[in-house]
């Protein structure tokens, strides 16, 4: 579970609103059952590289079903031996903004 | 407050673990008052395009203070008349798996 | 000229078609006379951070003056006192490749 | 090959210089065959998903072999039935530039 992938996809031929479009790709995320947090932006996907980019690949398709074109960014950190990554990361950045350790 | 940011930025010469040069920027976007969301992945900002703007190269310059190399990515997503967009889109993502419309 | 910054720009409300939108962006970055490279996927621009990020702000508002939405990814890598960033980078690469020294 | 993968890939715990292991995978890439541009901030990579998936993931696995920590970013954009993306992308945008239609 050391791999975090931010995905942000939607199609670029539905118009200005796609909510409904980034709706389906969230809710394969959900289905998929991997660790995962929706942010304005994106969804933060954590595990192994190919259960990830086996998501990210159906999130791309369900999408491109009914679209001429789409539309897709990913971060992807990679660190060895990290757990629980989707929550240590942020709480990392907080305790040090506490006064904390990194 | 039209445009919303995801900022990720991170010296490349202080090795394997950022979390505490993370947390500067983190910081700067704090002292902004601008309305944010820290993600695991990076920070959403909201706001209009020169004062979030402001606010990123502040997190560069930060970092770049004593850095020999920074890496910084964004995601930028402006939409007209949106108000309240860190919340805003994330809740309508729910609404539509909830049954709801987009 | 130590950042290059590699900028993605569309409007998402204009259709599959959007070559004539990310050509007004390219037409503002080739009028800022800074160092720039058209790729397949965005335009490299090289220059300090405040040059560089105005002719960023001017390609996005270019987009939105008839846009509804606008959709805007930056990659940036500052190096402290690299020169001809656009062309030793890949210079770079090329060597090494070829059997030399990085 | 509908499908154009800008990839940005490096190892974090190397210091300020990573070129030698930017060329790792742009070996990668190379000897997959498919056709790509290597640009100042990344490759371009043009072909179907699960061929370009497969590259990015080489990538990924000849820098994390020797690293603790690894950095990618993907920019994807997906046109259904587009053929020779990576000229006819920009040869769009400098036919606008010239005058022409997109």
């Amino acid at each position: 579970m050391s791999l975090i992938v931010e995905l942000c996809v939607f199609p670029m031929d539905k118009g200005a609103s796609v909510g409904a479009y980034v709706a389906r790709a969230v809710g394969v995320i959900r289905e998929s059952g991997l660790p995962h947090k929706l942010t304005p932006m994106g969804t933060c996907i954590e595990g192994e590289w190919a259960e990830v980019m086996g998501v990210v690949r159906r999130c791309f398709e369900v999408l491109a079903a009914d679209s001429d074109r789409v539309f897709l960014t990913i971060n992807a950190d990679w660190r060895r031996g990290r757990v629980n990554g989707l929550s240590s990361k942020t709480a990392t950045v907080e305790r040090v903004l506490a006064g904390g350790q990194s």
